[in-house]
């Protein structure tokens, strides 16, 4: 019998036989979650949160008004007005980016592009903000490539440089930022896109982070790449509608999504990262005794 | 006009005429493989190459004779062998792994399991090996999050430990690796998996990397999500099949695909890693000034 196991992401229940009279092997993430107490996950802010409803099911995007309160502002006018309601995903770049927009504004008819109703046509950047000893401060002890200092911030992957006192979210897996033109004013967060691969901190403090998917992600992950350059779609049938995008705060109750999301100051999160960097079981004989930023995943789940 | 652009990735065409009377901007990736010349492109030797073909195409994968050579002869006796055809791929975990092999091993009916032919069962693991001055060794100048040294060999991205004189292919997005059962001696081949997500550099020797995909990645990054624990699919229906997977050597000339891949020793690939360190034009204003291993793309493209 062979297993091909590759990886306990989730569980590594085909491998704990083999350890009966072994040391015992790190924790796995679910068992780790399952002796986590109530108190240490939290449930969105509402106002916070969008359910961005696609034909192959939900998105849930959590904003990050602490890190970009103008963006978060505009982008929850344009969901309370529907805006987002029929424009569509414009663009899927391997190893990059999954974007959305109105695709009228990529097409020939500019007369079609959609208003943005009260919302601000320009935003001041928000690229970075200042550090702020009142946000919590959960720091990864490994370093960074790209900053003096890595850590969790208020559930987001966050670079922080004492030398400027800035600080700023990463471009992670599953980081959703503002797409813009040229200039660093021409945001409004009309245009959004996630990342989809390794992690392009490149784009770290050149762009504003609105929030982080917190479910669904595999939902923009795994659709077709565009066959046009930085993968935009080349044919209006290949874009992909966005049924709705809803503030969670503006839908009925009973039919707002249940999620809740493990606190990064939590005790659970702190285990998750230690058992990630130094795992040692029957399949993992050499640890990586190290872990970096965008390789630490954020649980997420219903909510009961 | 509203061009929502994020990142120039392959081309910053659409920003290029502000920049007329600005200082000249850090070439783009176009820019600098045009200037490239001809002896900075190596052909892959078909004895290392494999052709995977797929209902939505071709994947080609390039083998690492130079770190797991036994890995590479098994597999060419396979690929020889015709091993692969008819296989499929079984798992597509997010933000993780492709995974390929013999799907009546993850079904219950045991007597249909494809036999290995003359390949090896099992294999020495060569999770890594030791430093080989006579390889190419072009090393990155940022640090790394999990090793000493890191940089790139014989078109590969390495991660180096001088202290103990070993190194190894880092699991970047597109790396190769071979799946195993618990025993590190359980691998020989057979079960391939490639990266799609975040570099998952807690695999680095754990695992035996084949090789790396050098063309056709999103036929392997794009698919559905398997909904089972780790992303397997749950109905045999959902398994894509691997119409045939052929060792180039092994193809008629006529039939074997035309790909050159930029030399990771070259002039042009030094200075398209310095300018995504360093990216100055009109949309990135803040440049990175580090770049981390597996955020280096290394260019191949269709020989003439």
């Amino acid at each position: 019998m062979r297993h091909t196991l590759l990886a306990f992401t989730l569980a590594s229940l085909l491998a704990l036989p083999a350890l009966a009279d072994e040391a015992r092997p790190t924790p796995t993430t679910k068992e780790l979650l399952a002796q986590s107490r109530p108190q240490e996950w939290r449930t969105p802010d509402p106002s916070n949160l969008l359910d961005m409803k696609l034909p192959g099911g939900h998105v849930l995007i959590e904003l990050a008004p602490d890190f970009t309160p103008l963006h978060a502002a505009n982008i929850r006018t344009m969901a309370h007005e529907h805006y987002f309601d029929g424009l569509a995903i414009v663009r899927v770049q391997d190893n990059f980016v999954t974007q959305w927009d109105d695709p009228a504004a990529d097409d020939e008819d500019k007369a079609r592009i959609k208003p943005l109703g009260t919302a601000k046509k320009t935003l001041p950047p928000e690229f970075t903000r200042a550090i702020d000893a009142k946000l919590e401060w959960t720091p990864l002890p490994d370093g960074d490539v790209y900053a003096p200092q890595v850590g969790f911030s208020e559930g987001f992957p966050v670079a922080r440089d004492p030398a400027s006192g800035r600080e700023w979210i990463a471009h992670c897996y599953g980081t959703v930022g503002v797409a813009r033109d040229v200039g660093p004013e021409t945001g409004n967060g009309s245009a959004l896109y996630a990342i989809i691969g390794q992690a392009p901190r490149g784009l770290d403090r050149n762009l504003a982070v609105a929030g982080r998917v917190i479910d669904g992600m595999e939902r923009l992950s795994a659709l077709p790449r565009g066959p046009a350059p930085m993968g935009f779609y080349t044919d209006k049938s290949q874009r992909l509608k966005i049924e709705s995008l809803r503030l969670v705060a503006d839908m009925p109750k009973a039919e707002r999504p249940k999620i809740e999301v493990l606190r990064t100051d939590s005790p659970t999160f702190a285990r998750l990262v230690e058992a990630k960097r130094n795992r040692r079981d029957a399949f993992y004989t050499v640890p990586a005794g190290k872990i970096d930023l965008c390789s630490v995943v954020i649980p997420s789940r219903e909510a009961k």
